[in-house]
């Protein structure tokens, strides 16, 4: 690997997840793009990239629960987060008028994030793709004159579209938090923040133990999550994120509290807080 | 309305929707059938149907964010709950045969919940269509011989279409819950089950606090979910499930003590819990 770390990422080159390694990781690292998350977690959890990078929440639209499960399923260990605010422009093909424009491509989260501009523009008709970056790169390469993507400004930079119009999206406080996997991590001095999964056979008061053992020696948790088990209905797994570094004897006291409690209890890691834009306890 | 209640639905008639609405209505009840959820919040909230029928959750792929958020938005209440369960089938024009099928549509999350059944025929190319039943009309009114469609049993039926294969889901523990949610509803001497959403300024151990004034008064719940908060990034709003009466003493008393922990609180509607497919308490 030589210093040169390989990142699998979902998406096209020039996308959100692109940025986000970069500022991570700089720009010596290599991505790979996949179409699909399966894929982009597949080629880390086989060790054919180092690492990988992926989106776990948007401050707007929530978690992205598909990452949730294949995280679990995977096995990898979170060694990062960064929060990067979303910026989505309106790109276009170079020379192409916003007159001309009569269809707008990307993914569907950043086409609802900009919901009062197609209200504001309602010729414009709305179209799904898999990726940000991905539209642009199609609207640029096969000259489509009366389309535009919306994508960030690094799309339209790598690819060679234009930026006809900057911020479209309904909210400024647009932040998706990210996530940089590998299959495994060492728990360095500086990290100062814990994400753990679990469950429990539900018995009355179950959940409220669970989050007793932070409240009792004043952790503060930043995140918590639920999601289904598979063949046990009503049944959920709780996703935790917590200020805590597991070197500490306050944290690794409430973990094994926790696991006096739990019939599952796994680390999913254990990495510096970004408080670039800061979450608060709760 | 003398005695005929209409519902909005999303989706087309033969929906799982409709199944859910005909368990609790009868085949008296009137649809109007919607093809986005918006549309169905909307004609409910505008007082042009009595009730609509949504889907809150499922036992595989988990909650349906979005109408947890348009619940909020839209101050509807519920009345009932039910829990339904799913079993998909592929689904074709009268005398096609299952070797001159190449492509299958239906809803996105029902062709995901049949991944077994597309590995096992890897030459069958998936297509998303905003619903299941919608996904067979197509087939049978477009006479579409080399098309499938995944949907429930009672939308061949409607159409007329074919059930050439049963129960092609991965899980047959698959169940989705649906709310009947009204205006106004008047929580009755019958219901036990309860659901709030809440919120609070962020502090450590805010969350603990919360869920304390259940656990205090042995109050088992039984789902908690949070969403995000617009313009607040990385702070939450929590919906919650708990099995009481907001007309006994003991759960009004929780419910005062946890406003005294919140900046915003609302019931969201007290009704009979379904104990078809039990939730247990957590």
């Amino acid at each position: 690997m030589a210093g040169k770390p390989v990142v699998a990422i979902q998406g096209e080159r020039g996308s959100y997840s692109e940025e986000a390694t970069r500022h991570l990781l700089g720009m010596k690292a290599e991505l790979r793009c996949c179409e699909r998350f399966e894929d982009v977690f597949q080629l880390t959890a086989s060790q054919e990239t180092q690492y990988c990078l992926i989106p776990i929440e948007n401050s707007l639209s929530g978690s992205i629960h598909k990452n949730y499960d294949l995280l679990l399923r995977h096995h990898l260990r979170i060694a990062r987060e960064i929060n990067l605010q979303i910026n989505h422009n309106l790109i276009v093909k170079v020379g192409t008028t916003f007159e001309e424009i009569n269809t707008v491509f990307s993914h569907p989260v950043a086409l609802d994030q900009c919901d009062t501009f197609f209200e504001q523009f309602p010729h414009l008709i709305k179209r799904s793709a898999y990726d940000t970056s991905g539209s642009v790169k199609r609207i640029v390469e096969e000259n489509l004159r009366d389309c535009a993507a919306i994508a960030g400004k690094q799309a339209a930079e790598f690819y060679g579209g234009e930026v006809v119009m900057t911020d479209i999206q309904d909210d400024k406080e647009n932040f998706t938090r990210f996530f940089l996997l590998s299959p495994e991590v060492e728990a360095g001095e500086k990290t100062n923040k814990t994400s753990v999964v679990f469950s429990f056979r539900n018995t009355p008061g179950a959940l409220f133990k669970c989050i007793s053992v932070f409240a009792l020696r004043d952790i503060d948790l930043t995140k918590i999550e639920s999601r289904p088990i598979r063949g046990r209905p009503w049944e959920y797994l709780f996703y935790l994120d917590f200020l805590g570094n597991i070197k500490e004897e306050n944290t690794r006291k409430a973990l094994d509290h926790l696991e006096e409690l739990t019939e599952f209890l796994e680390v999913l890691g254990c990495y510096p807080r970004d408080v670039s834009q800061q979450r608060k306890g709760m």
